[in-house]
């Protein structure tokens, strides 16, 4: 349907986009596809209601807004933070017919609707945002999502993709709080690929024995570890690495931990399509 | 049986106290109760691995050790931190029948192992810890929890306990991390208060969306709201206070919100049965 041109809308469902960042994606986005992507950022984006770019039915209203219009092939998260979780119910509720023929795309705290979306039967993708690009080769970054979203560039997917496991991407904080809601699919047989940033070692091994100690994550294919960065200082020092912990929790629960998973809060996050590669060509 | 002595097994499941951090505790002790309190530190207290006070082998046998104990009227919790969750399930395979006729006592990241002795039928409770004594008028926390454990004084108690009700206390963040797990009991019908430490203002909303998803969380009689203390700067600034976070999801959720609690990580912690009053006399 969208052969010749994709349109991409940006949405905020957590934190507010700079009017600048917006500006430089799109114009990289016009110089790498020209006439062949069109962007469009919903005004929302740039609301902010404390610490959220918008009160909670603005960023809804926004979201449904782009995920209901047929003329869009992608809904893309302009940014993480906070906030996805609390407009997640009602987005779920509002979805119509044309928001089935489109995929969301987003990663960390946008984990939360992705989560839900999936488990509905929508098509959720884990890789980077537009905000992104303020990063050190953000534009790297940014490319990335565009090629995925445009050209389903194969180059841009997280390189263990088989295309015969299912797979998922999680923040491993966020997965921890969607233990037990209405918004966790399920993952029996996926590859989970969890990354972590700005957390203690303590708590990555405290989130680990929550997801291990639940049943319907027992079932995972396995789990693969992305990049834990910006990790706070442990006192005490805390004795294991990320990988050792995972390891550790992987190991008493009987899930089997496959390796590492090239993604995290970085310029090197990879594409993670939620599901089979083959419902996304 | 312990009525003219009671003793006190304290030991860490999670991280290490300081030699001399025990050594002031226990003259508190002698010198407020004389022979009527015998305080026992348990020599894996001041073990250290890592991040905690011994090995998870160490750290659970020492639990299990005076917990079966016919001997000990309490097993108090030298200290939170992090690490009780690790032990739990071996500590709760372990225990034998002489672990039935004792109190179990601390809080924090103590609430793993307090919620699933809970859930198995012992008793636990919510109250200050030895570590405390090294806050500003620690003195007077420990005195609290030791007269709830000597003589339970009805004094100690969060003030709006009723007796009616069933209660129970949580740090906020660990009782999300105990949804969907095997040791977070029923909590229907109780009174539960939380309370949160050094967690960002995002980071309580987030919690409080998890838990108030919960169906099991839904059927509580109601949720009080303990401090919230060391709250880390949030940027941009949040926009809502934690008692209106709590009060935001309460609302949502249709849980009661009753007010606030008396408990937090200070000295004015107050003591918190899980389940009836009347189990505790």
């Amino acid at each position: 349907m969208h052969k010749n041109k994709v349109k991409v809308g940006v949405v905020a469902p957590a934190s507010r986009l700079e009017a600048a960042t917006a500006e430089r994606v799109s114009m990289l986005a016009a110089t790498a596809f020209a006439d062949r992507a069109e962007l469009v950022f919903h005004p929302q984006c740039f609301l902010s209601s404390g610490h959220f770019a918008g009160k909670d039915e603005e960023r809804a209203a926004a979201f449904l807004e782009f995920a209901n219009d047929d003329s869009f092939s992608a809904v893309w998260f302009a940014r993480g933070g906070y906030g996805a979780g609390r407009i997640a119910e009602k987005v779920l509720a509002g979805l119509s017919g044309a928001a089935k023929n489109k995929i969301y795309f987003g990663y960390s705290d946008g984990a939360f609707l992705l989560a839900g979306l999936y488990r509905k039967g929508y098509r959720a993708t884990h890789g980077p945002i537009p905000h992104d690009i303020r990063r050190e080769r953000g534009e790297e970054a940014v490319m990335r999502a565009l090629s995925f979203l445009v050209d389903r560039s194969a180059a841009t997917l997280e390189p263990t993709i088989d295309g015969k496991h299912p797979t998922a991407a999680f923040n491993l904080t966020i997965l921890s709080h969607l233990i037990g809601t209405q918004f966790l699919p399920d993952l029996s047989g996926h590859v989970v690929m969890l990354e972590e940033v700005s957390e203690h070692l303590y708590a990555i091994d405290r989130a680990m024995f929550h997801i291990t100690e639940i049943e319907a994550i027992r079932r995972l294919a396995g789990i693969r570890l992305g990049r834990c960065s910006d990790v706070p200082l442990n006192d005490p020092e805390f004795g294991h690495t990320p990988e050792q912990i995972v390891q550790h929790w992987c190991e008493r629960s009987g899930i089997a931990y496959l390796g590492r998973a090239d993604i995290g809060h970085d310029a090197d996050n990879k594409v993670v399509p939620f599901g089979l590669l083959r419902d996304f060509v």
